[in-house]
This record gives structure tokens, sequence and C-alpha cells, in this order.
């Protein structure tokens, strides 16, 4: 069985480090196509790129212009092989000739995470979250967020009971949002795939009171470790909105109780939602 | 007058977005040149690419191979111009013909910082410092790390006296460095140098003990806001090591009490050192 992600998120090489890719429908958020699905689907093309190092380890991503689901192309280039890491840029790109348009400028370093010993020393806490019965299902949503973000039914997301105020109005003001989270068909977690999750939340901004989608300009993944199977508990946060910006930064920590992925965002305010 | 840091990451037009500079000897810093002058100087080249968005806004950049003092080369690609924000990619390179080497291949997005509004709302806690003359200067480092780092002849540190017991042998454990900072010969703050202050500090590595110097993998910054005249509060912190790498988050406040600037890095755990 081919799992839905990995059907959307498929790229076929056509020579010189070009790959062609479809933009899945089911992954539309608010004006554009989720920026996290997007990374993924780049991911995967570098993944390509570098057979023996199938890791993302960093990936950094511009956010140029709105993608559109339908056609689109990944273009890969190597700038650094060798040793236990490569570089490359990529650019997610869709129309044709003259009318081509970058979507999303990236860097990513790869590697092989099997590859790089299992020494963790951390101070970093796990989110405190309340099983995933005792939360607030994705599924319970306003119909209003459900429609802007179609994306949501690709998602078991089982929210904090205190960070879900801002659903009836009643925004904590502390900006976090945290979740359980796993793929509704049971696709479990990879390195590639949690490139999408650091960005499949509602945008932090929720929790503060300004609703609408928040226009990503950058964000940077760390992958920090192979997940093991089951939920995934994901953690937004942000701490500074200035010039009409804001740092959304985000954990995702395994079933197993490791940090496997942090990231940081730089995004737009939302404008207030009509 | 021309103060240090600005004649050190002059650029040259060459035309064709390639820029020529010259790599000062000054920031030397263990095997190699400080990352954040890099990235200072391949700011100072993006800057002069975006004749009307003159700050960065966000830069990311990845370190795939260890600079020398001299000639090198700054070829900035301009992906996305118009709106209020632009986008370039950027590669500083050294060596001639085949010889040519990446550097560091960087992403920056750039704007104008006095045209984004000021809004704020922070929940961010500006770090505690005693005051500068209370702190224990950089001047005071042990001979090994001066001899390591001859960038620090460029800076007036002033270090939390908690976060210094590395130098006697004693390090906190607790993966903390903050320190009062500007520059010598008083050249004030401004968006460009910002990307310097970022990497400018020990590794926080040395808090936990790991003295050595710590290569980077990739380190994106995001600028805040214009910082104001005077000292800077710098703070490194680290949460999660694990598979021989950690990040590194850097913050730093200007003198009204702003968060400015913002920084992750990726970087390898030094190797101990002999």
């Amino acid at each position: 069985m081919t799992f839905e992600l990995d059907a959307h998120i498929a790229v076929r090489s056509q020579g010189d480090g070009r790959y062609a890719a479809d933009l899945d429908p089911g992954w539309v958020v608010g004006g554009g196509v989720n920026g996290g699905y997007l990374l993924a689907l780049m991911g995967n093309a570098l993944r390509a790129s570098f057979p023996a190092k199938p890791d993302p380890l960093a990936v950094s991503a511009y956010y140029l212009s709105a993608a559109s689901p339908g056609p689109a192309t990944v273009a890969v280039d190597v700038r650094r092989e060798g040793g236990s890491v490569g570089t490359a840029s990529a650019e997610l790109r869709q129309g044709d000739g003259a009318d081509e348009q970058v979507r999303i400028a990236a860097l990513a370093t790869y590697g092989d995470l099997d590859r790089l010993g299992d020494d963790v020393g951390t101070t970093a806490e796990e989110p405190h979250l309340p099983p995933p019965d005792e939360c607030v299902a994705n599924t319970f949503a306003p119909r209003e967020i459900l429609e802007l973000a179609p994306m949501m039914a690709r998602f078991d997301m089982r929210f904090h009971p205190e960070h879900v105020g801002w659903a009836v109005g009643q925004p904590s003001g502390r900006g976090e949002i945290a979740a359980w989270f796993r793929l509704v068909d049971g696709r479990e977690p990879d390195p590639v795939s949690l490139l999408m999750v650091v960005d499949a939340l509602p945008p932090v901004t929720f929790d503060l009171g300004l609703m609408g989608w928040a226009p990503t300009l950058e964000l940077t993944a760390h992958v920090r470790a192979r997940p093991a199977p089951g939920w995934l508990k994901v953690r937004h946060a942000t701490r500074n909105l200035a010039g009409g910006m804001f740092e959304e930064d985000c954990e995702v920590w395994d079933s197993a109780g490791r940090l496997v992925a942090q990231s940081r965002q730089l995004a737009r305010q939302p404008r207030p939602h009509r």
C-alpha cells in the first residue's frame, strides 16, 4: 500500500537535477498550498539527490510566492558532496518558460542519522499534554478553519484543551499551541515527513487572538533524530511580535520521548480575519 | 573615519552580481575565519544588491568549507524582487577557476526595517546581566582562547560572572553564555553588523565543558529591529546535544531593551581540546 503522503510528495527524476511533481489539492490552506507539505516534497527530491545521505539534517526554505495545486518542478543543485554530509540548493518552481515562477528557494544539508552516534544530552523538556483521548480533536475545529485548511483532513491532531480557546473566541494570549499529531492513514513519521509536521499546526498567532493564516517568509528545520513510530507531540510557540512579523518555534517529540525536530520560522502577522 | 568592521566587510562590485572582498586575518578563529564575520560581509554584498531594501530580515547560511584570510568573491543572484521584500541567494567563494571552492551558500530576504511599523508584543525576557563593570572582560580570557581566536581583539565583551567558569575549568553545565558586547573602536551596531554579533561569543558548549571550536553547519539569523546605539546584550543557549551536534540559540538585545536579533545554528560538537 502506498500511503497518501508518499503519493503526494512523489517526484519523478527528469535528469540534470530536475524532478517533476504534482502539488496535491489536499494540502491547500488559506490562499496557497501548505509550506510544510511543499518542504517535505522538496525534501524528497533532495533525498533522491543524495543516495548515501538519506536524511535532512538542516533545511532552510524561503517562500517567494504562493503555490497552487498542479504540476511543479524541483531543481536541485548539489553544492558540496563528500564526507559525512552534503549540501544542495533546491528551488520549487511552477509555470513554463518565461512564466516560470520560483515558489520556494531552499538550502539543505543531508546526512545519515543512523551514523551520527546516539549520544544525547538535553535540558529540553517534553511538552506536557494530557492523553490523546482527553485532548480536543481537530475534527471538532470550527467550520471556517476546516474550510480555510482542507489539509486538516490529512491529520489526526489532539490539541491541549488549554490551547484551543481561540476556537471559541477565547485565545489564551500565551502564544503557545501543542498537540498530539499523526497522519490519518497510519503512515509513520520519518525524517522527511517531519519537514511537513513542523508547519502543520495552525499558526501560533491564533493563540494570541490573531486569526487568519500567517504567510511564512522563512522556515528552517533541523531533524535531530529518526522518529520512533507512533504519536508525535508538536509544540508551537512565539515570544516576539514586532514590525508586523513574528517567529514561530516548533518542537517535535516522538513516542520515545526524544526531541526529533526543531524549527523556527519568520512569518508575517495575519491580517484580521473577515 | 572608517571603522574597522566596515573596512573588513567592504565589497567591490564587479558587475553581474559578483562582489570582490578580502577576508581579513583579524577574524581568524580555530582553524578558519569566523562565520559571523563572513555572514556580515555577505550581508554587505546583499545590501548592495537591494538598493531600496537595506536591511537583512532573514539570512540562512550553510557552511561548506573553512575560509582563509585573503581574496574572496560573493556571488549574488536575486531570486525575487518587488513588493516590500526581496530574496536572493549568495555564495562566498575562494580560489580561481577549477580550484574555486564554495565556502558558504546562503539565502536572504531583505527589506526596510523602518517601514515595517513599530508594533511590538513580546513575552521574551531580556537577559539579566550585572553592569558591565561587574562582569568579566574578554581581555581576561585565558591565553589559549585568545590564541585560538584572534578575533576576540575586535570586541569589548563583558561576560556574566556565572557564565565564565569554563575559563577556569569549572563550566556551569547549564549551556548558557551571556555577555555585554560592543566593538572596540566604537562602531555602533546596525542590522548588518548583527549578522556578525550572533556568532561572536565563544561556543555555548564551553559552558558544558566541551572546549574547542564548534564548526557551524547552518546558521539562520532574523533581524527584528534596527538596534539603538550602545552596548548590546548577547545570550547564547543550547538545550539539545544529540548525534554529535547541538543547536546554539542566540538573542541580541539593544540598549533600548529591544530584542533586535535572534539566531539559531546547528553545529558539530567540538572534539576534546588537546
